[in-house]
């Protein structure tokens, strides 16, 4: 990456993954997802009660890193600091200048995109913002350039949010509900403050409780680091963990990195602590190098879970399917079986020895499953069944050994 | 004070006041309070309504610093630093050391008291203790030493909490209890973390929310700040103050100093902080020089509200006398006026133009006077009451005016 580059620091550290290791690893879970795992999600209906099937894109995509914080707090600088140069449209400055939602993406040539192109295009992650409607779409674009570092992630840039209410009721859209999207489909999520003013606004507080559940990516980077003296960082510093302790709801504490990242550095910054920041610098762009793999590792996890669960509700298709009478009372047979899914379930789950947590909700179940004629469902196909498997024991396992390390993450699983 | 000296600061900061200043001030209080105000609280039974008269030994009592934390923090080595000396009874080591709560006060020789003396001691400001009873007084002592600090300053050393519930049991008194007892007296209260071992038990959550109302008194010291290298203080740091910030309920943040208090410098210390530590130490230096001229402040404002209350007083009460009937139906009339006190209230206000809210609570009142007889107290005198409005509108004043700075708490009263 280029940030890595400009801080001369070339050789890559033993965990992270070389660029063609990653296409590989995304080339083979296309592979085995469109053989072997699709193939059984489509043949029982899997999208009914589940999602839709991957497109390659939603596998292609990129490692995405969400910025949050107040106006002018340098999130658009730290865009630039990666980069290394503007994307198309970027604004710096004083007053609050980012204006949108801006997708920054790797392009071979500057291009900026509107927000409504950008909602219906196949190839890009955002068809589902269209739920936030035009008021939100006309605030949202993707921007894109030619360069090294959007080869590995997307970053997304935020408008920063302003202290009072008058923001929030002339834009039109629900900002927290806008922030809860990206950052679920996030694999960083940087809080930025800055250490000149630190006001954690109502709008802020709420988009920090929106990341509930997702505590393990957020990274707060109190940046300006260098604008105040040691002990007045000490107190900002303080006064911010003292703030967010309130403010979030998990006992551990989110890791912090006090920074500071610019291009040009500012003539009246201070030197006391600038090994301190360039060792937290350092510390949060490894993070952001280590995303490429963890986001590997992550998508196999993703592939995994959802095979699993392909695969149980192809048991649970089936066996309605077989338990449907051949020709009278299909109606009343039906209605029995909804009502008794709970038992259902069991008899599947002790032939063929599952977990009951592998099971879906039933109450949910049901009700997708009250507008399908269950006659129609397809049987039990073992080749299908074996190929799933197959993926599970074999194929996924051995994209995993690329991964030297081993990962808690996977292992919970 | 011995540790101003030993920091090779010998000049005192301008607001700083000189010690025969501070007997001045102090003697001043006392004449005042035992020619002017008490003789006002004595004939009209202020002790059975609001509180016994003061002792001299009461307003002599120097400021109190209440020292807290979990076990080995270095709270027994901060006072050691703060004498130059140890104390007697003094015990400094890795296991939790100190087993109870020591008053460490000034005295010609060394010498130590045994609780159960202290706490009846008329000359100590410890008689509320009794109430803790055996099981505490027995963890109790009172430690007296030649040393200069300590003709400033009264220094509780506690014992330090564990992190089980296994102390909590075997201790037989309420911990929480007696530390909110001494919190409530104490002009300053320093909660001490160690840099090492950051843990907040239970017990010392409790203790901490039993400081609520005194938030303003409290002074954090993260110690033993030099054990760990600088992004590892900055981590401590900001752990302390995330947890902190959940455990305490204001939003104002608790004044935080990173320092280390040692009188021999460990060996394996870390000095990248070093210029940090000693200038924040000697800002926790400074507001415990600060201590004794707040005390002074304090101190009379607390006479100017106790006058205020013992007028207010005498007037309720003489107004009752009044309003007895000379010969017959006292009873009944003594019923009404305990019925219609807020009225009576209401008329002694009017006719001398008092702010409600100088008034007691009537309910309360009414509790209290319900176990005398009217007829007894006695009527007014205007002589006494004249006496206190000198105090309050000459007396005390022109003590005021030995501080050169106006003080927002006494403009505030
Ligand atoms: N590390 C830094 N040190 C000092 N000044 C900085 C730093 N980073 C950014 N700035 C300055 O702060 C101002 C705001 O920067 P920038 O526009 O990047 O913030 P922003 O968070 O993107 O703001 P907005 O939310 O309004 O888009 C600019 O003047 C920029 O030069
Ligand atoms: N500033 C410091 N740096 C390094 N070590 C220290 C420092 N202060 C104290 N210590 C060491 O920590 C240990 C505990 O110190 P001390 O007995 O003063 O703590 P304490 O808080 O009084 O403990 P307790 O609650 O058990 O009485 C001792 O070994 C002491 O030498
Ligand atoms: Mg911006
Ligand atoms: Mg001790």
């Amino acid at each position: 990456m280029s940030f890595s580059k400009k801080k001369g620091k070339g050789s890559p550290s033993p965990s992270s993954l070389r660029d063609d290791e990653y296409s590989q690893v995304i080339e083979g879970i296309k592979k085995i997802y469109n053989s072997k795992i699709k193939p059984l999600e489509t043949t029982y209906n899997f999208e009914g009660f589940h999602s839709a099937p991957l497109t390659d894109s939603d596998i292609d995509a990129k490692p995405i890193i969400l910025l949050i914080g107040q106006y002018s707090t340098g999130k658009t600088t730290f865009i630039r600091y990666l980069l290394d140069k503007s994307y198309p449209g970027e604004h710096i400055g004083v007053e609050p200048t980012t204006d949108r939602f801006v997708a920054v993406m790797h392009g071979e040539e500057d291009r900026v995109m509107p927000g409504n192109a950008a909602a219906v295009n196949q190839d890009l992650p955002f068809r589902g913002l269209n739920r936030f409607g035009q008021a939100f779409l006309s605030r949202f674009q993707v921007s894109q350039t030619n360069s090294p570092t959007l080869e590995n992630m997307t970053i997304i840039d935020t408008p920063g949010i302003l202290a009072g209410d008058k923001q929030r009721i002339e834009r039109g859209y629900d900002y927290t509900q806008v922030i809860e999207w990206f950052a679920q489909r996030a694999d960083l999520i940087i809080l930025m403050f800055d250490s000149h003013k630190l006001d954690i606004s109502n709008e802020f507080k709420l988009a920090i409780h929106s990341l509930r559940g997702q505590e393990e990516k957020v990274r707060v980077v109190l940046n300006k680091s260098d604008m105040v003296n040691q002990q007045q960082l000490m107190r900002v510093y303080g006064a911010m963990m003292w703030s967010l302790g309130k403010v979030v709801q998990t006992p551990e504490v989110m890791r912090v990195f006090l920074s500071s990242f610019w291009t040009e550095k500012p003539p009246n910054s201070f030197e006391d602590c600038r090994e301190l920041i360039e060792a937290e610098s350092k510390d949060l762009l490894r993070d952001l190098k280590e995303l490429k793999r963890n986001a590997a590792i992550r998508k196999i996890n993703e592939i995994v879970k959802r095979a699993r669960l392909a695969r149980v509700h192809a048991l649970i298709i089936s066996h309605l399917k077989k338990e449907m009478p051949a020709m009278f009372g299909k109606k009343k047979k039906q209605e029995n079986l909804l009502k008794n899914l709970e038992q259902e379930f069991m008899k599947i789950q002790q032939r063929h020895h599952l977990p009951a947590g592998d099971f879906p909700n039933p109450e949910k179940f049901r009700q997708s499953l009250s507008v399908y004629d269950m006659d129609k469902f397809k049987p039990l196909k073992e080749e299908l069944i074996e190929r799933v498997d197959e993926a599970l024991s074999v194929d996924l396992p051995r994209l995993m050994h690329m991964f030297p390390m081993s990962n808690p993450q996977l292992d919970q699983s």
